[in-house]
């Protein structure tokens, strides 16, 4: 092939990001301005990158499209919403019973988790960059509690894409609804119930107001991580430098961004339970089935998809190891501390 | 005061940077190398650092001196290896019943903990940079297995230097021995037990050939934090553009250390217990009289260490707020996972 015109070091450039959530989401969109400001710190403000949010160059699920074409340099967006065009996006970011946010990082860059899914996303023009993630997600909000799986049948629930497939095998009704259009469907009795974020994002959008149950963990998100698309040509055309820039730039982001959540999560669950939030853990017979069916589920995608069945192959067994390990001395100092009066 | 000569944001630079660490490990040396490799890359070359092993340049423990003095740019440690100058420096690093490592980058990224610990390093002529975390760390490995608090009375145990003031209090007598001499003291008795870090590193030094038994979790390293230290008279004379470099490569070094240790840990202790491991938790009292201990003693530290009494208010504080969230939905996701057969 022709090698690509290289940019030169100290080239001054301007690129656009466009992003799959809104700007009044300071972690999920704020995670862009971090990474534009340190990549402008890096380079003496030669590489200028401008973030936008959904609808100002393209929907909110027309990134990967954008990338993948090239009208638009860089995206960040949480993959697992395009697994209609191959279950495989959801890997790289979460699955139902998938691995907590530290895994995911550790599969990323010690594991085979980067090399895996740049491979996967050589057909898209992109190549990835792990950039944030929210940790352990809420089990979202329910006008009623759910004692049993049994409460939990013909449910209708608003939840994120891949996750309505294991929620519709156990019996709930999956319901696809913008952020916006949330509240209002569920205090209207429209829907039941209804997942977002974490506390933080979550008391945002008010729905504590509305339907006070409030549901953990959220089993399809232990740890979604967003990435970072970079448009191949365009990345190929970047000095070695710039590229540097653009993986350590992203790094930053992506630590930053759980710290935030982190930090962010803990003062608004007081907030959510003094203005009403009654906390409930998910009942034992629904995680079960939940398991059993998102197990389930793997396999049949498996017998159907070469590229998921080449990254879930590894992924499951990173995630088995992990668990094996995780379980003795990082779960049995949290638990400790967890119990505590501090 | 006078402006410092600013170095040009193009200028070429060689500094040096000294660890606490031997070259043979691959982790906690490694970072650093890690961490000057993307130095290089950000800046096409121009800003070479080099790495030094103890002895090189300074003493493994004299590199808090080399950097107020200013005879080395930069160093990589444990800060908690210096509470004998002042406590204070174990807060940026470890206590017993401490922070964990997620909840240690969320404290210095998104709460007060850097810009607190920064005030603090200013009379050491430091600025730091999170840099690597180990996670949590095991207990160590025991001659004789520990069933209660009675049986862990008078016993020789190594381990590291802050955790020994607890380990005081509750009846154990701690030995300060060079990693390079914990073997031999094992095996001829002249200790009974002795701690390291983890999986992978404990492997390499073969422990569990003359001590099988192998306590969790580390509770006095929930999840120690390395630093990178740079004196701040060389820090205040780069341009803005260095400044940002020294920052996202030591982000990036920081998670990929941390990556690292949870991928090879896992691996790690599949090998161990396969040659002989015996994995056992501590025992209630124990832990319960350990906690205890360390409460006193950090009070006792307060009322004596006004620097001490400033950081751990705001330590503390955090700690309990991400306990307190962590419980709900990270821990019962992950609590759930490790239930299962993967």
């Amino acid at each position: 092939g022709t090698a690509p015109a290289i940019v030169h070091a100290q080239a001054n450039l301007r690129w656009r990001l466009t992003s799959s959530f809104p700007k009044a989401l300071d972690t999920l969109f704020g995670v862009n301005d971090i990474f534009a400001a340190k990549v402008k710190e890096l380079t003496g403000g030669k590489f200028v990158i401008t973030t936008h949010a959904p609808g100002e160059l393209v929907p909110a699920f027309g990134v990967v499209d954008a990338i993948q074409a090239g009208t638009v340099e860089m995206a960040n967006t949480a993959p697992y919403y395009f697994f209609g065009k191959d279950e495989t996006f959801a890997l790289g970011c979460a699955i139902p019973f998938g691995l907590n946010s530290r895994q995911m990082t550790a599969w990323a860059y010690e594991g085979n988790g980067l090399k895996l899914m740049r491979d996967f996303y050589r057909q898209y023009n992109i190549i990835n960059f792990p950039m944030g993630n929210t940790g352990a997600q809420m089990g979202g909000w329910f006008r009623k509690p759910i004692a049993s799986l049994a409460d939990f049948k013909g449910l209708k629930f608003r939840v994120g894409g891949f996750a309505g497939k294991v929620v519709e095998r156990i019996g709930g009704v999956p319901q696809n609804i913008p952020g916006g259009e949330i509240y209002q469907a569920l205090e209207k009795g429209t829907i039941d119930a209804a997942e977002w974020v974490g506390p933080y994002d979550d008391q945002k959008l008010g729905f504590y107001k509305v339907a006070q149950n409030y549901a953990y963990p959220g089993w399809w998100e232990g740890g979604p991580q967003l990435d970072l698309y970079v448009n191949t040509k365009a990345y190929d055309g970047l000095s070695a430098e710039y590229k540097a820039v653009i993986e350590c730039a992203a790094a930053y982001a992506h630590t930053d961004m759980q710290a935030k959540y982190d930090g962010k999560n803990a003062a608004a669950l007081k907030t959510l339970v003094a203005g009403g939030a009654k906390l409930f853990p998910f009942p034992k017979d629904l995680m079960d089935a939940a398991f059993k069916e998102s197990m389930a589920l793997y396999s049949d995608i498996s017998a159907k998809n070469p590229n998921w069945k080449k990254v879930y192959e590894d992924y499951s067994k990173f995630r088995a190891e992990q668990n094996l390990w995780f379980r003795f001395t990082e779960a049995t100092f949290d638990d400790f501390m967890q119990r505590q009066k501090l």
